[in-house]
């Protein structure tokens, strides 16, 4: 991919169990993060671990995500503890012939740093857009943008993708050699989220079509 | 549903934000752990927070997950370390006029507590096959069963369901009054993990075909 670069790894990174699935260049990271729109951060409060799903999109080398002012999460990792953040997607159910190979095809990227929170009106309008656009491009000219009120009551942060890792499993099964003979059916299943009919809000005035950004979004999952 | 309780909450489960989207019901807990089969762990290792997607299956009150002796994963939380693991199932995108009200249609579950290890040959097995009939009901009894050398190598967890809440956001998008009249059209995109056509293995038999309880687990996702 233009400009992809590798980043460096660290510690924390550096994959210990298979390595050969591991890939620390920008753009793999980025595609897999551009594929996802919940990520899973996990930091620790009083000594005890938490993982909890947050909305994110991706801007150039960072991630964003936002969340209430009251929120425990939030009110947790503003304070520049260190968090890790997960972003997952399943690819495929792997069926091998042994118990022991099945596998799950997926990609996997890991990012760890710390948050920095967005302070003007202005970055903060910029995060949300970011995130809003990152989950559904195009809809967000079509909203009603946030009032004062509304961005006060808001944090939004970032999160630098400088030390991140990404792990890949693709393709089919692995067999051992006594078991490439036997009657079972082996291969993958492959999975994908797909988006599904529009349900407009109750209420909605009827002449409200569904816009043009929605009907290309769940085009662009093209089908099995 | 029949037999279902409600967790005692603790300190650790209490939901802090938005409370009224809590359900402490094993049943409605059990309904999310089904409906997913990657959870997100997270752990401290030396100070550090990692959070690392895994494959589970449900077991009664318990899940079960099983890796390599030699992952760092799995040689941190066997050491009976507090863990946090969390499953995220996404039902939909939640698109109001205002962009502020703009949300996810989702069901989580987060648990805390330890792992603890099988040790038997019998419980290892039982704990594989929850697993993989967990993934796919009906694989089990259609693969070569591990043999003591793969289940030597292969260590498997499970962690009870004591400790555990559910977090639900469903419906249409939250309106303020006086965006109702705006032009603009709000509803729900529903998103669901789907599964494609299964790819035969390379160098599969061709008279071995696609079994019954996979085109069941297909037709079983119902279209939208």
């Amino acid at each position: 991919m233009d400009g992809s670069k590798i980043l460096t790894t660290t510690n924390r990174t550096k994959l210990k169990t298979l390595p050969k699935r591991g890939d620390y260049s920008t753009g793999t990271i980025y595609k897999i993060l551009d594929d996802a729109f919940v990520c899973h951060i996990g930091f620790a409060s009083e000594g005890q671990t938490f993982v909890l799903p947050v909305a994110y999109g991706r801007g150039g080398n960072k991630i964003y995500f936002h969340g209430g002012k009251g929120s425990r999460l939030f009110k947790t990792i503003r304070t520049g503890v260190e968090i890790c953040i997960t972003v997952t997607v399943i690819d495929g159910l792997v069926l091998a012939k042994s118990a022991f190979h099945h596998s799950v095809n997926y990609r996997s990227v890991v990012i760890f740093g710390k948050t920095e929170e967005l302070q003007t009106a202005g970055e903060k309008i910029n995060g949300l857009k970011i995130i809003m656009e990152h989950l559904l491009p195009g809809r967000w000219d079509d909203t009603r943008t946030p009032s004062e009120k509304e961005l006060n009551a808001t944090m939004v942060l970032s999160v630098n993708l400088d030390e991140a890792s990404s792990k890949i499993r693709t393709g089919p099964p692995v067999e051992e050699e006594q078991d490439t003979m036997l009657n079972l059916w082996s291969g993958v299943i492959p999975i994908k989220m797909k988006p599904g009919k529009p349900i407009p809000a109750p209420g909605l005035n009827e002449g409200i079509n569904v816009p043009g950004y929605i009907i290309d979004y769940i085009k662009r999952v093209e089908t099995f």
